[in-house]
């Protein structure tokens, strides 16, 4: 394969997912340098010093760093410390957190045992802006604030709607968005890397760049924010659609085969090791007739090998099949209605034990259950309006609904 | 008299001329604290450091920090360094000045020589802002601005007004009001001074003090703008109605004695040693027929005094007196009219000489004037369509239109 056709399929993998790219050509001058050359260049990417708990939303940018990485990126992975020490003298903000140094180092620590599960350790530089955003002092932190004007900030989206709206912007919020932008000054940064609701941000690097005459402006690649669970949101924390990459092995297994085919496929572009070659055979594949399902288990193995280890998404997928055998509930089972009663009784009534003592010792062998959990009492009543599920052993089912 | 008493007379001087006051409880406590205890409390005025030549406008505010110094004040005479020292890596802002350490310090040894002849250099301590904002550091400012709003900020009028005509406002003019604030706070003043324009930066001294638990608020007084010799504008170097302060005794004289009597009396409240009770009595000596001109010879004696030494007023006086009286033209003069002609030829036809080698002879000798100004040579021509005031030593005149 020439050189040429080496760089088209970089930058297609390069591309695959991504929102928007801006300066495309240049990001095709780097690789196709290093494929003539062997020279690196540099991709940062910012993180948030404050919440070290990564889930797979963020590692949609790890995977694509990555990607860089066997371009011949070298990762600016980069702490954003400086802003984390920050006070509020007035004391109205107590939401935002402040760290101490020994708190970043440890964020920091947690961060880096998580993304060398997918970055190249050895082509990867962890660095600090408190570092040159420190060194800058007053003056320059002034100086900085010379570069912008108060109207093109109000244009950024989200502050156009508070002000629009009323709702308090402090004048720091101005002036982080510069702090970001001269990181690519200090890095020197040939690409940066965020998410599209980044993209302010990501051309202020470009922008200082040229205002600080570093003699280059980053590209800019903006990925899409990451679908959760839900199929509806984007992944996060606090809407509980997301899958935290230290989760255990079988939790991550189950979470990834519970969503809808149609995000599974988007998915495999944004998370998947598979080249687009791979995908696209796995549709063609689907559309011939095979199991969606299968797919599916396929991506969920790879994901959780890649945090818990070669061999472990087999492992989940084996204790996936067993549990769900186990609780599997036949489509046709016999229905009863009746009155409230003990479970001892209803176990009985609908004729899964011929005595209430028959009864008592399929509960006190832990063989019984209501909803698929197992119960170990025979102190339970069912209740008026309810239906349930009673079960002995893995065959012999009912469903009951309460008068 | 007793304390209360002196209290009274004291906040009578010290508002007088003033525009506003705000926190003024607060100054009769320090005052009265002065007059009981001997406690001394200190006063905050800021000064440009990129232009130490003062005119009488400026002095407006010494006179008052003079009388606050009678009262028990310490000034504290503030050069803003700090701002002085920010570039602008854009290179658009061409028009500000940029300042070494070494002019800094040129400027404030300018200053220093100026504001003397007013103020009490005992009482009064010089300070430079950059030491305090530079050890702020990157981090103390930005979390200065973490202290005020965008929206607040845009109230400030002239913001408001830029921002409403689409004018650019950098971010770091949003700074500017915060960091004169925080001089409040490294100063913990208990008094800032300024003009009426400055009010929101004043008060951003209060508020900031609040903020950074200073444990007291400064009270603020306003001085309004002087107005300048035309009457209409406020003393400005820009427009030409100015008396800078280091101009010599003979033209602040003149200049002082160009003014209206009604800008005098505003000038004496702002500007003169005078006690109230002077002025007063000054006011109705007018009332009762003395000519205002001595009263405003006596207001540009005292201001020759202050800035050339005692006795240079005096001195002063008599010369502009001889001046004018050299100068004076009759009222009652010969007129003639006659056609374009030689300055020689014309004065023999105003009968001024009685033949061209007379003329020629009093030009030479230096005694011949047209309009006032003394001529050296006999090769000037009188235009058509002007008039003129021909003038031989002192007491012959002619007035001449030609046609």
């Amino acid at each position: 394969m020439d050189i040429n056709q080496k760089v088209e399929n970089a930058l297609k993998e390069i591309k695959r997912g991504s929102s928007e790219i801006i300066g495309e050509e240049r990001i095709k001058e780097l690789v196709k340098n290093y494929f003539e050359k062997g020279e690196n260049f540099t991709i940062k990417a910012g993180f948030d010093p404050t919440a070290p708990d990564l889930h797979l939303g963020h590692t949609v940018l790890l995977q694509k760093l990555k990607i860089f990485q066997k371009y011949g990126a070298i990762v600016q992975f980069l702490i954003g410390d400086f802003t984390a020490q920050i006070g509020d003298p007035t004391g109205k903000n107590k939401t935002r957190k402040m760290l101490t140094p020994k708190e970043v180092e440890e964020n920091a620590k947690t961060y880096k045992e998580q993304v060398f599960k997918i970055l190249d350790k050895d082509k990867t530089e962890v660095v600090f802006n408190s570092k040159w955003l420190n060194a800058l002092g007053a003056k320059g932190i002034v100086e900085l604030t010379t570069t912008y004007t108060v109207a093109r900030m109000l244009e950024r989206d989200d502050f156009e709607k508070r002000f629009k709206s009323n709702t308090p912007i402090a004048i720091s919020e101005f002036i982080y968005p510069l702090l970001q932008g001269y990181d690519s000054v200090a890095l020197k940064s040939d690409i940066e890397i965020g998410g599209t609701d980044q993209k302010f941000n990501l051309l202020m690097g470009r922008y200082l760049q040229r205002v600080y005459n570093v003699g280059k402006e980053q590209s800019v690649i903006m990925m899409p924010l990451l679908i959760g669970l839900d199929g509806i949101n984007k992944m996060s924390k606090s809407l509980g659609n997301y899958i935290g990459i230290t989760e255990d092995a079988n939790t991550i297994f189950a979470k990834v085969l519970s969503i809808s085919d149609e995000l599974m496929w988007e998915w495999y572009d944004l998370l998947s090791d598979k080249s687009l070659q791979e995908i696209e055979k796995l549709k063609s594949d689907v559309k011939n007739g095979r199991n969606p399902k299968e797919i599916k288990e396929m991506l969920a193995i790879e994901i959780v090998d890649r945090f818990h280890g070669k061999g472990a998404g087999e492992k989940a997928k084996e204790h996936f099949d067993r549990v769900h055998k186990q609780n599997k509930i036949p489509e046709d089972i016999p229905e009863f209605e009746m009155e409230p009663m003990n479970i001892v009784d209803a176990l009985v009534a609908a004729k899964l034990a011929s005595s209430k003592s028959e009864a008592r010792r399929h509960i006190k062998g832990g063989a019984v259950r209501i909803n698929q959990e197992k119960i170990n009492s025979a102190d339970i009543n069912l209740e008026s309006g309810k239906e349930y599920i009673l079960q002995i052993g893995k065959r012999k089912f009912a469903k009951v609904r309460i008068k």
